[in-house]
């Protein structure tokens, strides 16, 4: 066995344990404390086997959990940057950036190029892996939102513009949880949940 | 799309968030608080794929990461029991077997198959993918509890027996990590921090 790969191996897993510490907006279905970033990715990864069938195009299921898996683990130094942040969403990139390059290169080698290439390619938004995973990233807080009234929204003031802007999204990776989504908005707005303004300032 | 279906996956989704509140022994690294099995969860399938080079046999791993992902889903209604609580153990079976066939019957019918199957084959500790799971689910809590200090260990008077019997199964999934385990038990009993008796009473 080779004991320094085992080593950096293991220094990852144990570095990794910081993420169930980086809290997120979203609270638990219930109305319960708000939901962690190791919660939230083991979440969207069930969810995505469970609706791999709503995908637009085919995918390979293996690469769209690991993506589910690790797609929050920058925020471990750059902790997590509310969707509708606009000023944490301008220093976002540089800061997550520096947390790629220093947690990633604590595993071996081939690893890291793994699992970097596998998280800038979710970043990139393009490939249908990619495009599902998103569609789970979003999808997932909708629910639990859902479940709760949209307290997530009123406790923001959110604006359907925003919502829209981020939900939007999902249809690029599943057309059918968008039209789902699209209605579950809807009724959030007529309930006065998420700020009818459908234009942004 | 199948209105129904997709309200039966939601109902899933939503009923697993609980998962997220089941309390385990185990501390986060770093002598943190005690972690939840959503977490664990999300840690071990993680691990899986990275450790995934040193599993004895050929291992599918999507049906790898499944099993670690969904095998406490049934602590929902059974709670968890802890590895070295005798009496709980007596009866875990009867409380798990009543919360799966309520929890996957949420599901549509071949979904509920599907999970079940996977759920079941993990308990059952036969075919290589379940081994290796097993392997995680053992692995896991053994890391956290080695960064600190062996504290869980500590805390509940654990022997060498009980460790040895539960940590040696390792060996079904992984010779690697098994003796990598070996090393790190015996480490924490010239600590003293688990007890020396090699035997069960």
């Amino acid at each position: 066995m080779d004991q320094e790969r085992l080593r950096r191996q293991r220094d990852f897993i144990l570095e990794i344990d910081k993420e169930k510490l980086i809290q997120r907006q979203t609270h638990l279905s219930g109305h319960g404390r708000r939901e962690n970033d190791a919660e939230h990715a083991w979440h969207m990864a069930i969810m995505a086997y469970l609706l791999r069938e709503y995908a637009n195009e085919e995918i390979d299921i293996t690469r769209v959990l690991i993506m589910c898996l690790i797609h929050d683990i920058v925020e471990i130094d750059a902790g997590d940057t509310y969707a509708y942040d606009a000023e944490g969403l301008k220093t976002q990139k540089v800061r997550e950036e520096r947390a790629k390059e220093r947690i990633f290169s604590l595993l071996p080698e081939d690893q890291k190029e793994e699992l970097q290439s596998l998280f800038e390619e979710f970043e990139a938004y393009e490939t249908p892996e990619a495009k599902f995973a998103h569609a789970m990233d979003n999808f997932q807080p909708l629910l639990l939102n859902d479940s709760n009234d949209g307290g997530d929204w009123v406790e923001h003031g959110v604006t359907a513009a925003q919502v829209m802007g981020r939900q939007g999204k999902t249809r690029y990776g599943s057309e059918t949880l968008a039209d789902y989504t699209a209605k579950l908005i809807e009724k959030h707005i007529q309930k006065g949940h998420i700020k009818e303004e459908r234009t942004c300032k």
